[in-house]
């Protein structure tokens, strides 16, 4: 195969890439600054050896950081923290911009019928905060609202409120169309439900 | 910048990406499998360096090739050449599968206004193809129908003809929309504005 194909067909690999904004893509490529070549082809084979979880939230960090730049941050409110199914969802809320306390990453979500149980999703680490950390007054489930998150908000309320039974839980509001996703959700939405949070 | 974030910003660079779906590629390549990764950070390097253009129409094709795989082809018909602006015009009839001849690459349209004259753009060895060549038969001008490529369609008939009086002339019919770009019209389309080229 020729250079050029073999660059198309690997860009066609990646999610929502079809054929032709694939070749679009390539073509782009061909033609652009060597720096931005050398860059982006450098960061696409850094980043996964070079990423880790932070080991408070589960967030995303480079790996040579002790823990996220969220985690780190002295102006942010450390008596809220927001639990999100995925990293993905942890940054449609941040770039909200409405919200300034902490979160915390399940990576996944309770789903008995994918096998997907309590041990597979970041729950322990979440009890050991609110019980280790007495800062914290209030969890906010911000899971997206189907069968899978309805199953996981459950759970966490049952279990938070025996961790500690002062503390406040909250839901983001079902603002957020049901069975869509949180990561595609609208800024304007996305602070609606933030606020509406029940 | 953390390294996922920098990741982001990279792909954002891309055309017809954006914040949303930068971050959703982004995502992918993070847990992508490691040869993928591999693969993809490779042939974005190389490719700048690794291209060339066909000395005959002016393809792209790889460095170490004389000519690229359609002028090499011998099933190609050799009597027809297909004039294009881009290779992504090329590559746009190509896939439709309808035709088996030959192509002339332009790299560009005369555009007066944009500075861009018969020099600029691969004319001269199109008429020495013709001149050299007695098996070409008919030239099919697929050039965007807009005002560069009326203005490059006209002055190539003249010139054409002027090279060889019995060559035939064609253009791809108007069945596609006027202003729209060749490299995004639907096979059909283009299979139809082959058939009736006049």
């Amino acid at each position: 195969m020729q250079i050029i194909e073999r660059l198309i067909s690997e860009l066609e690999k990646l999610p929502g890439i079809g054929r032709k904004s694939a070749v679009r893509l390539a073509f782009y490529l061909l033609s652009a600054p060597k720096d931005y070549i050398e860059d982006l082809s450098d960061v696409i084979r850094q980043v996964p050896n070079n990423i880790k979880e932070c080991p408070v939230c589960h967030n995303f960090t480079d790996i040579a950081s002790e823990v996220c730049d969220i985690c780190k941050n002295k102006n942010r409110n450390r008596e809220k923290i927001v639990v999100v199914a995925a990293v993905q969802d942890l940054m449609a809320i941040e770039e909200a911009g409405y919200y300034n306390g902490l979160y915390h990453v399940l990576h996944g979500l309770i789903a008995p019928l994918k096998g997907i149980g309590i041990e597979d999703i970041r729950i322990d680490s979440l009890l050991k905060r609110v019980k280790e950390n007495s800062e914290v007054k209030e969890i906010i489930l911000a899971l997206t609202p189907n069968m899978d998150g309805e199953t996981t908000s459950v759970y966490l309320k049952d279990i938070l409120k025996e961790a500690d039974e002062n503390i406040k839980i909250t839901q983001i509001a079902k603002g957020i169309p049901v069975g869509s996703e949180i990561e595609y959700v609208d800024k304007m939405t996305l602070i609606k439900a933030m606020e509406n949070r029940n």
